[in-house]
Order: structure tokens, then C-alpha cells, then sequence
């Protein structure tokens, strides 16, 4: 039985107690890998944003809801797992400061100064062991494959998995896999559920196994 | 039977097609208020931000998605009802350029800046006929009375809701009710399910029959 770590969700990055930089990630695709990963007989550790959804009661589940907070929970999780699917969103800027209390309105604009959050992947990328492996995902709107295999080679992805921005909330989905060579190993079509599966046999096959994380694979 | 106008929810506004600026407003004492509307025998019209709660089947209910979009939508239905209760967290500011394509990262300090979003219980409140009534929620997290009063004026609104920021999204809740002169009329605590409860039967005892609304009401 292996255990592969899924990142889920959005995160937040507070402005001030009530306000926050977000996106619509809905925690399904990371849900649905992880039903995916249990009926092959394998471990889901999720580490997941903020979400209304319920993940599997037999996946390790870890809350978090800053990016600082999942790069903290998700590297020490990564550690002790064969591979990993990056499928969070996690917020990639964050105020420079956060206000204790609520800002009140005052009528001016706002300058409000952001930074980028660090890199959960890339960072889970630059820590990977010969042995493990890493998929991302990237949601683009333009260049789609140009800009993910750009990522792919940032975070030290063996694979990246290109939806477009139709793709968050939504229950059907397209999904486009690419290796570390910019080929197309699969277009994947349908509900979150079915491709979800259909992406985790490929990594099965293609990672898992290679890797020789299967060698206790226990049958379902 | 009464038309009670609810706005519900927090609004989003987008940075890019991905990224926006929220707050974690639930919709569910919108939806609790719904069915306390409901159980009274009176028609909840429900204007929402995005949520992931289900409103009552029986609630007239219009998705929105930004701040101004809420303003349209509940201007339009408010002509049309007895009263108000604005529980929404609209978001109060949005970026003053909307990025077509996801804004790449770029290592540098992003500057943005932020206009405030027009007020939506304060056009609704410089609508209000003499037999309409408005109730506005105020979330503060310093100077809860005097800010809350400050916005009763600015809202024209009859009475105002004080709750504090650990109201968001949780299930308990603890409310003060304030009147037009700052007078504490209720201090009602408990589920949001309680407490609607409560502030409905305040309500309709102290504005809807004072304003003549009830004359055809139904009782279920």
C-alpha cells in the first residue's frame, strides 16, 4: 500500500480579520483523487484549504488555511509518502501586512501591496527523493502548455495536468496530462469522479508501479 | 402574507478569472432567517452571493456573484416587498482594473489598487418608502456599538444587528439588537437557527405589524 499525499483546496490570505485573497477551488478533484487512491488500495493524506465538502473518512485529512500553513503541513506529510498530486490552488499573494482589525472604509482607494506566497509544489519539488514522484496541476487561460510545462520544470513535476479555469466548481471537467517531455499521455474527459480515476490508474501504472511503491499493494 | 427582501452571503470580486477578494460570510443565518420567514407564514425573496448552503425550496432565491450585481438585483425586488434584512457581507472593495488573462507571477511586489464597492443597504435605505422597513447586520471587531450606529444612520436603516467576527460561519451566534436611538431591544444567543428565530418574531411584532403588513397574513 502506497501513501500519496494530495494538496485540496484553495488556501486564503487575510487582508484583515473578515477579508481575504481567495479563488473558487472547490476541494472536488482532491476529494475524488482521494476516492480514487482508496479504491486501489492505497493511502490519501490530504492536505486541504478551507472547503464545504466532505473527503473519504478513510483519508488522513489536515486543515489548513494559509499557503504558509499548507507548505508547513505538507512537507512534513510528504516525507513519509511515495508520490504526490498537487491539485490545490493555493493563494499565490498575500497582503505584506495584515491588519489585526477590520479596515473601515474612509471613501480613498486602497493601495494595497502583495507578495507572492512561496511555492508549495516547487518547494515539495526541490525535496523529493529519487524514489518519489510529483504531479501538479495547472489551471491557465492562455498558452496553456507552454505555461505548464514551464511550471512542470519549477516544481520538479514528473507530470503536469492542464484544466482551464472552467474547470474550478465545476462538476465535469477536461483534463490534459503531460509528462516531462511535453507529451500528451492522455486527455481525460467527464465528471471530477471518472477522471479522477482515470488520471490515478495512469499514475498507477506509470509512476507507482515504476517507482516500486506497489510491492504491498493491498487488493480491494 | 408579508415579502421580506434577505440579501445573503458574502459577494466575490475578481482580480482575474481567478483570483478574487471575499470574506466567509456562509449565507447561513440568511437561509436560517428564510425559514423563520417561512415558518411565520411570510415570503422570503433571497438575493445571494455564492454559497455552498441550500435556501429553503419555498424561498424565491437570485444568484449573484459581485457587489454590484446584489445592488441591481435587490433594488429591483425591494420595490416590490414590505421590508429588508441585509445579512449579506458584500465585499466592500474591488480592484480598479479587471485582468482578462490570470496574472502571471513575477517575482515582483504586486501593487493594487482597490475603490470601494457602492454601499448596497445604503442605496436600498435611501429607497425605503415610509411603510418599508430596513434591518442591517454590522460586523465589527473594535467599537461595536458606536460603529454599528454609525451605520444604522448611514443605512437609514430602522434597527441594526451587532454580531462580532466569530460569527462568520459558525453554527453558534451571539446578537445584539440595537433601535434607531442605539437602545438594546434584544440580546439573543444561540444557533442561527435560534437566533433568526428571535429576531424574526421581534420583527414582525415591532415593524411588520406597526407598519400594517401582516393584514392578509398567513398563519401556518
Amino acid at each position: 500500500m502506497a501513501r500519496i499525499l494530495i494538496t485540496s483546496g484553495p488556501t486564503r490570505q487575510y487582508l484583515d480579520p473578515v477579508r481575504y485573497l481567495t479563488n473558487a477551488s472547490s476541494g472536488r478533484m482532491g476529494c475524488a483523487l482521494a476516492e480514487a487512491i482508496l479504491a486501489a488500495g492505497h493511502q490519501p493524506v490530504v492536505v486541504s484549504g478551507p472547503v464545504e465538502i466532505d473527503y473519504p473518512a478513510q483519508a488522513e485529512v489536515v486543515s489548513v488555511v494559509t499557503t504558509e500553513e499548507m507548505l508547513d503541513a505538507s512537507r512534513e506529510l510528504f516525507a513519509e509518502c511515495d508520490g504526490m498530486i498537487g491539485v490545490a490552488a493555493p493563494c499565490d499573494y498575500r497582503p505584506v501586512e495584515f491588519a489585526e482589525h477590520k479596515i473601515a472604509k474612509n471613501g480613498q482607494t486602497w493601495h494595497l501591496p502583495l507578495v507572492e506566497t512561496p511555492d508549495v509544489l516547487a518547494a515539495l519539488g526541490a525535496d523529493k527523493k529519487p524514489s518519489q514522484w510529483l504531479v501538479a496541476f495547472a489551471l491557465e487561460t492562455q498558452n496553456g502548455h507552454e505555461r505548464a510545462m514551464g511550471k512542470l520544470r519549477r516544481k520538479n513535476a514528473n507530470w503536469i495536468v492542464l484544466n482551464g479555469p472552467e474547470a474550478i466548481c465545476e462538476q465535469r471537467t477536461c483534463l490534459e496530462v503531460l509528462d516531462g517531455e511535453g507529451a500528451v499521455l492522455a486527455r481525460l474527459e467527464g465528471t471530477k469522479r471518472e477522471t479522477a480515476r482515470a488520471l490515478f490508474e495512469l499514475i498507477e501504472t506509470r509512476l507507482l508501479q515504476a517507482n516500486g511503491s506497489d510491492v504491498d499493494r493491498v487488493e480491494v
